[in-house]
């Protein structure tokens, strides 16, 4: 199925098989699909498709389509497919629409939900509050197995997962059972006798990217999300909490590579905007990167009695910044998956020190022995050789310090990463350099 | 519950009330609970557990844990707890165990279990086969759904997860449906006349990698692995599925920093390991680092003349790498996230092309009037400006082309990242900079 054969049924106004044909495709598939198409014949395949399917491949398409449709949709249809959409994928629309089509959408739904979405905007961006769904089922722990079962089967046609149920008590969560459990068990069995009462849940102002590693810790499905008076509120169920890591990943990538974050795609951010988000950082490394220049002005008497010593200094500053990120890499990475905590300070500190004390003494043989075959000068593949030791010491030491350091002040880690320990380590490469230089040449 | 608590209630031999404590822990907590206990207390602990939690604490140990269970416990102990595992997790733990380890596990499980871990530890390392189970619930078309509902309660007991269930016909997999849908329907209905039959599906040689990428895309629970004769074979869940995409962006960022990837963890790798994987691309960027330090030996005279000139490189070098390595790290990411392709190929080398051009005029302005402002050189302040436009916008292509072109040649584009793309900038840069100013000062 592509394109072609949508717009030729089209043409023949051949609906039934455009229909049948439309069925078969996966919606995530379907709405990549229709944004080839035009506004009009969009529209036409939209009415084609039965309400489920169309809300569904609705809640995958992008902003700019959604927006299409929700404007060339009649209120009764606009209605029809907001009745079908979990309440999360509406909040998540009206997040991202214009005021006039979030009021188009609001004036849509009835006043119950409309309330949900409203307490739904208001947490915090990044917090499990605005990922999770108030669409759950819940159960009372007097209820005997077979009236569960019931009342899922009653329910859960609008619920969002039906496979994790949650117990609760005057609103406060004091258990979860599965349906795994409950149909492995005997109808007259409580609920309350076989729940599990020792439940992972989260708080809604909790950071979504904490909600995240519980999912990936902890092997969930849906993890509830309760007030700070323990009431349950809703749940985050796995899907999102997947979109959730790979939001955050892409994020510590960008801001790892001195850029500020963006939510939006490549493709879908204007150039002015990627400009924006690149400039700021490199400005300030550029600018920092001057105190490196001012520092080497000083040693001008140096370079000018043996220019060869210049050749030197791109090789010394990109070792210097390659083994600088290779450990704040790893650094960021594993505070990122907590494998490294802030108490590890030490021990991080010292198990660097030795990996670099073996990488540098290999790196400066390599290249001590180069030069006095390429120049036949040992003193000068001795200087270079120091320089390579020190530096290389001295940049993974500040490459596994910064990250850690910055941890521990409640900042992003994912900023000390090669862009600033490069510029940092650079300064203090030279400065080695021309000092062992000058000491050894008796400049 | 922490590890003083535990150590006074097997001093006091109160192993009732451990056993009800443990009971409360979550066992991903117990699991790194007992890595702070000595082997004796491990085992003594381990035993005090039911059958069955038992075998998911086991889980979810590490690797010398696991070792020192199995070697700790008699035949007995360890058949049952091999007998509650997921055959998954009892294929990763031979996967990472010793041969004679491995042996005893082998003796002390069932020929069929034996023979399925044979077949499935024949898969590739990092196919979907090898991170699959075969433990799911498969249905035949023609029963009805009350009969299907039935099956699940009498064999689900046993499968990884009974949310999904297979529908083949002579081994062939022809439609999948979901406990929800089950449950939802009429008693009487066939599962043939309810199922999905537009599954997405995967092969056993898959890379595991993609197989993670369905899940997100496709917000799934379980993904059907079927053989290169469309017979159902096993399915990846989801919990698997997070694994996977996790593992693989450590991976990418490892690679991304130039160090040889590997699945240990930072502490658990020995300084050596660590020393190893990072070794290679050091010696090969220094190595490649010496051209431009060679290309700055010919232009010995320009920087004897006017040794100003030196103070400019870092400052040159770093910003042409840092611009490199935010395209590069963009585009990296968007071809693992499938939002850019290999066909976008000038689509990407023009939108780059236009951000260097915003983003290098500022930055040669900026730095332009910063030269001017300290050195009243307006030669030196334009040749610096020029040298800055042609560096960025050389780095921002550069960093765009070569993982794009990697990705082509069935690379990964991971290690087209900051330290490649900066050695290679590099070079670039000190020849156009050397040329400007050879030009402009008539050198």
């Amino acid at each position: 199925m592509n394109k072609e054969v949508i717009l030729e049924l089209i043409n023949q106004k051949d609906f039934s098989s455009l229909k049948a044909k439309l069925q078969k495709i996966n919606p995530v598939d379907l709405a990549a699909l229709l944004e080839e198409l035009e506004e009009r014949q969009l529209l036409i395949v939209f009415r084609v498709l039965n309400k489920e399917e169309a809300a569904v491949t609705f809640s995958y398409m992008n902003s700019s389509m959604k927006k299409l449709l929700i404007e060339g949709l009649t209120d009764k249809e606009l209605k029809e497919v907001m009745d079908e959409m979990f309440l999360d994928d509406t909040v998540d629309i009206i997040e991202e629409m214009p005021a006039n089509v979030v009021k188009r959408i609001l004036k849509n739904t009835d006043e119950e939900t409309r309330n949900s979405i409203n307490n739904m905007l208001n947490y915090p961006k990044d917090s499990a509050g605005s990922i999770m769904t108030i669409e759950y089922i819940h159960l009372k722990k007097d209820m005997c197995v077979s009236e569960a079962i019931e009342r899922i089967r009653t329910e859960g046609i609008d619920k969002e997962t039906i496979y994790t149920c949650y117990v609760t008590e005057n609103r406060k969560l004091i258990g979860l059972v599965s349906i795994k459990d409950l149909l492995m068990s005997k109808d007259e069995n409580k609920v309350g006798d076989i729940m599990e009462t020792h439940v992972i849940w989260t708080y809604t102002h909790e950071d979504r990217e904490n909600v995240g590693k519980m999912f990936v810790k902890y092997d969930l499905l849906a993890i509830p999300v309760v007030d700070t008076e323990q009431c349950l509120v809703g749940i985050v169920t796995v899907d999102d909490a997947m979109d959730v890591i790979e939001k955050e990943t892409t994020e510590d990538m960008t801001k790892m590579a001195a850029m500020s974050p963006s939510e939006e795609s490549y493709f879908k951010m204007s150039v002015f905007k990627h400009a924006k988000n690149r400039i700021l950082w490199l400005l300030i490394l550029m600018l920092s990167a001057t105190i490196t220049g001012n520092i080497i002005t000083q040693y001008e008497g140096a370079f000018s009695t043996i220019p060869l010593l210049v050749a030197f200094i791109p090789m010394l500053m990109d070792t210097g910044g390659n083994c600088g990120s290779q450990s704040s890499t790893l650094i960021i990475r594993g505070l990122v998956l907590d494998e490294i905590k802030f108490k590890d300070f030490f021990k991080v500190i010292f198990k660097e020190f030795r990996i670099s004390l073996i990488v540098s003494v290999i790196l400066a043989i390599v290249n001590g022995l180069r030069i006095f075959l390429m120049y036949h000068d040992f003193t000068l593949a001795v200087v270079v050789g120091c320089s390579l030791v020190c530096t290389v010491i001295m940049a993974k030491v500040i490459g596994c310090i910064l990250p850690l350091i910055a941890k521990k002040c409640k900042l992003d880690p994912a900023i000390m990463a090669a862009p600033l320990i490069t510029t940092i380590v650079d300064t203090f490469s030279i400065l080695v350099y021309f000092n062992i230089a000058t000491l050894f040449f008796k400049l």
